[in-house]
């Protein structure tokens, strides 16, 4: 199966990955050369964990989630996998989140700083709420074997546009995060003369904003989602029996290149559940 | 002309719309109440300008410019008139945001503040400049009778993808905005200690958050879309002559109920036109 446009797709994807790349890297060296390094003692060392553990949890794993069924590798594995994976990776990603949340939270109480009083505190918690509210209701619609299929496709609007909405925002929570800590961190010199450090974080900024822009792209192409044939091939074969067989029949039908009326008639009705449940 | 689930868009719509009052309201009464009111002295008063026109004009008008064509009350209207009120929607909102930022420099220059350094600023000017090349694009692609209906087919889901990203980017730097204020503004008591002002301020924020995702939800239903005929008969209206004859024909064939092969067929290529130009 060939994708439109596979070359552009593979130089946004491409690029995505250089930026995200980078966006790690800068991350690290940001805690490690700028700022006191990585550990777990309550104090500066343990508050690093939370920029790392967000960037490259709550947004590049996120981001790696949200793409993972338009990678063109991925087709040949069956629907069920994809799923099993992107349910995975979202998981990780909010595991990092919490941890990120916990070191924070350990740092201010060591420090004696107030916790939850700034807008990117509200807002990340908030996010992080929901997005493991994302991950529950996902998982009990998508996984279990039970929900009916009507509900799928009734709730995969809201579930596509909120995942979305929950990366953007996990984003813009960190320019927040970003633009607290540098104001905090650079005393002398401050924030506002531009050291290393404040060029070097902003520019991190940038490649997030860069990052998140490149991937909503890619998620939000329709000529790049996953075909509807292996989409229908994973539903039925998981429905099993009779039904199954006429599906299956359908798709060699249709991957033989012959298209009567019935099976055009057929594709079109299964395309249009397949638009909404996928 | 009716909408499919026209009482949920009406809904949003209207949530929408109360809470972008709210966050109207709520950035006047931030500047009015808690800081040193509006003017222009090359003060704090004239650097309230900055959060007061931003809220109102580069994020309130330019969602209003998103959504216009989507107010079923807007369909009878021809396209081009809706082009003309896009267009001058965003014109007037980066009027608002030009305005802003002169606000910001002239305090910062008074006050001996370096310009252009925070995270905030950089993610600022880069929006800002997009948005007038956004601007001047779609005058060029979507106004000028000259260009081809191939190129504005073509450019299309880059104009609504940038146009989104741009409104989603400068809620983003709202937020860094309100930020940075915040620390700066709150010595005493200070912003980690929660006085009114910032539990009252960072609610903004999220009135904020709130008001794009809303507006986010209603620019991107494929079924709150502007009918394709509508579109139709504009484009084809502009075009004039006997192919104008021939949509005419298929609309009111269309309109009547008539729906043969051929009409069928016509609605087909032309809808298909019409998702890639609208």
């Amino acid at each position: 199966m060939t994708m439109e446009n596979y070359k552009l797709f593979l130089f946004t994807l491409s690029s995505a990955c250089v930026v995200g790349i980078l966006a790690i890297i800068f991350v690290l060296r940001w805690v490690l050369h700028f700022q006191p390094g990585l550990g777990w003692d309550g104090g500066l060392a343990e508050f690093n964990w939370h920029p790392v553990l967000n960037v490259c949890g709550f947004i590049i794993l996120q981001a790696l989630a949200i793409i993972v069924y338009r990678l063109p590798w991925s087709w040949k594995r069956s629907k069920l996998t994809m799923k099993i994976i992107h349910a995975s990776l979202n998981l990780v990603a909010y595991i990092f989140a919490v941890v990120a949340t916990v070191a924070v939270f350990d740092y201010h109480n060591l420090s004696k700083i107030p916790n939850m009083y700034s807008l990117h505190s509200w807002i990340g918690m908030v996010t992080l709420i929901l997005y493991c509210l994302q991950l529950v209701l996902g998982f009990g619609l998508y996984l279990m074997p039970s929900t009916p299929i009507s509900w799928r496709a009734a709730f995969m609007p809201i579930h596509v546009y909120s995942g979305l909405l929950l990366f953007t925002s996990v984003i813009a929570v960190a320019l927040m995060g970003i633009t607290e800590k540098l104001i905090f961190s650079l005393t002398n010199p401050k924030y506002n003369s531009s050291p290393p450090e404040a060029i070097f974080v902003n520019i991190l900024g940038l490649f997030l904003v860069v990052f998140g822009a490149l991937i909503l792209w890619i998620a939000t192409r329709q000529s790049w989602k996953r075909p509807s044939e292996q989409t229908l091939h994973s539903l039925n074969s998981k429905g099993g029996d009779e039904d199954g067989t006429r599906v299956s029949t359908v798709l060699s039908q249709l991957s033989d290149g012959t298209e009567g009326e019935a099976v055009g008639e057929t594709r079109k009705r299964n395309n249009k559940l397949d638009d909404r449940v996928n």
